[in-house]
């Protein structure tokens, strides 16, 4: 049980030192002593300027697990008696989802990949480990661990520069091939990721930009598991914004790993993050108006989701190596594992 | 004739001085001494960066000159034997087209609405004259002179408060009237305004975050006279950006108001151009990626622009009042007059 309230001097602090990479405004998050939570009237914690609203501790849980629920609800996501298997990292939205599943009653497990990134590695896996014993286990929740190094030989940067790829896009086909394989192998009905609004808007708009229609078609919070063998997954917190997450994990005494990953220093998704972010202090809502806004136009034009499982089961058949559904011979991550094993010999 | 090259440092302390309210970056738009152009090998006087190019004066007037008549050809927006109308404001963008359309021999005069915003309307009002004296003359081409205060009896800042709506769209509702009123009185073939790369990229930043569906499918640079009323209305600059424009005014002399409107002051579409010119800096091309891969996307649903033109022909028919197209009795100008007119008296 986690209790105690965290006292508004403590919290600022806390914020404001440890947040400085999500680019979230002092202004906006500080702890206004002036107002009051918008539900019960008492001494509020958190300004929520897009909701034009202000929640106490209590207040504020009740309504991240309500949009988390109200996601889960309105896309399909999943129900009571589903296995789900949470994607974690060891970061504030990964964790403070696999809090709330539990919480809100869900069968949750989950799994950590140890990419090998030396002390940023150790330490989030530390994290979540500390989760999984004290949390996690009251729930009888279970904690799967994929580790790179035992599999590569190497860890993900290592691999990158042994393959000659860009580490971010190895280390995105090693954690897809991972959560999936655990998934269908452990047979869990769905695949839960800590995708937040931030992530989701910041991915929308590099898409946008570059009007990426094949992606743009398939950046739904709820992607349907397609043909056999690829899991089913969804991105439960795609209503909830990075501060609002960051906040949920602080006031829930949640220990996270709070710097990004060293290797995503610079990368177009951070810059998409940042400038969203100016739009949204001038703005309240710019996000939400961009990506939910989004999300409806797709409904609309709903004849496009039906096409495109379609179309994954036309071009899809098992991998001739691992047997995981691949458009090639053989799956990128195979072909990935072949080539390092080849030039680390 | 404008004679004479601009040495390096005035240019470069030209712009570094004038432009800081275009958030152009230094370290693109200063000459840099090492770099020769890419056409004839000469000393270059600027660099383009998304282009992967730099220009000296001459080849960078080729390049500027060649991209406004590609735009042309390109969006069939109008020919040698038609006469076309010039919004201009005495700012960079629509002094720079006039004078490029006078070069490349059309038939193009101008109209300059006088909207009464003290000493910024005196001196953009001294700055148009002085080009249409200058430059224009030695061309035949006319200047038309509309004033805001002398029809409605106050300036557009008091116009606005007399009537109680926002200034730029109460200007914007008069010098889209007015341009039109003037094009079809006066028999002109098409209307054209100085919008650039930036000012369209930052529009459709602003519908796509909204997903304004009816304003993204008028977003193009070629809008055709859909009825009876409406005049034809062309973007020829929108292949090139608010720094080339600059850089053209100052090389070739043109004489503009360098600051921005001061009723425009923390608009919407100044935020937008600057998180633009944020990622601009970091990934050369974003805008012009994103605005004509737009364009690239509409022509292919081309359908939808038949029914605008349908949509607009079935529900605009005259203003019971002045005759101008409108969807309601009376249009928003006519209304608008009409109310400064009761509350002035």
């Amino acid at each position: 049980m986690l209790n105690g309230e965290l006292g508004n001097s403590l919290l600022h602090s806390t914020f404001i030192i440890q947040h400085s990479s999500f680019n979230i405004h002092h202004s906006t998050f500080i702890i206004d002593s002036k107002m009051n939570c918008t539900k019960c009237k008492t001494k509020a914690v958190i300004g929520l300027p897009r909701h034009n609203a202000a929640f106490c501790k209590g207040c504020f849980n009740g309504f991240v697990h309500d949009q988390v629920a109200r996601a889960i609800k309105s896309e399909k996501m999943f129900g009571k008696d589903d296995r789900i298997l949470v994607a974690v990292s060891g970061g504030k939205d990964s964790l403070a989802l696999w809090d709330i599943l539990l919480k809100l009653g869900y069968r949750a497990d989950a799994l950590y990949v140890h990419l090998g990134i030396g002390a940023y590695s150790e330490q989030s896996h530390a994290k979540v480990l500390k989760f999984a014993e004290a949390a996690a286990a009251s729930h009888r929740a279970k904690l799967h661990l994929h580790t790179v190094e035992q599999e590569a030989g190497a860890g993900i940067k290592e691999l990158a520069q042994l393959i000659h790829r860009p580490t971010c896009s190895t280390c995105g086909t090693i954690k897809r091939y991972q959560f999936n394989r655990v998934a269908i192998e452990q047979h869990y009905d769905v695949m839960a990721t800590g995708h937040n609004l931030d992530d989701e808007a910041a991915r929308l708009l590099g898409n946008v930009l570059h009007w990426q229609e094949e992606y743009l078609d398939k950046q739904g919070p709820s992607l349907p598991a397609s043909v056999e063998g690829f899991a089913k997954k969804v991105k439960p917190l795609y209503r909830l914004s990075e501060r609002e997450l960051a906040a949920y994990a602080v006031l829930n005494r949640i220990d996270y790993i709070v710097e990004e990953c060293p290797m995503a220093k610079g990368s177009k998704m951070l810059q998409y993050k940042e400038v969203l972010n100016r739009l949204e202090t001038e703005s309240p809502g710019t996000k939400q108006t961009f990506y939910w806004g989004f999300l409806e136009k797709q409904r609309k034009k709903q004849p496009t989701a039906t096409t495109m499982t379609e179309k994954d089961r036309a071009v899809l058949h098992p991998c001739a190596s691992c047997s995981q559904p691949t458009t090639a011979e053989v799956c990128s991550y195979c072909k990935m594992m072949a080539r390092a094993k080849t030039h680390a010999s």
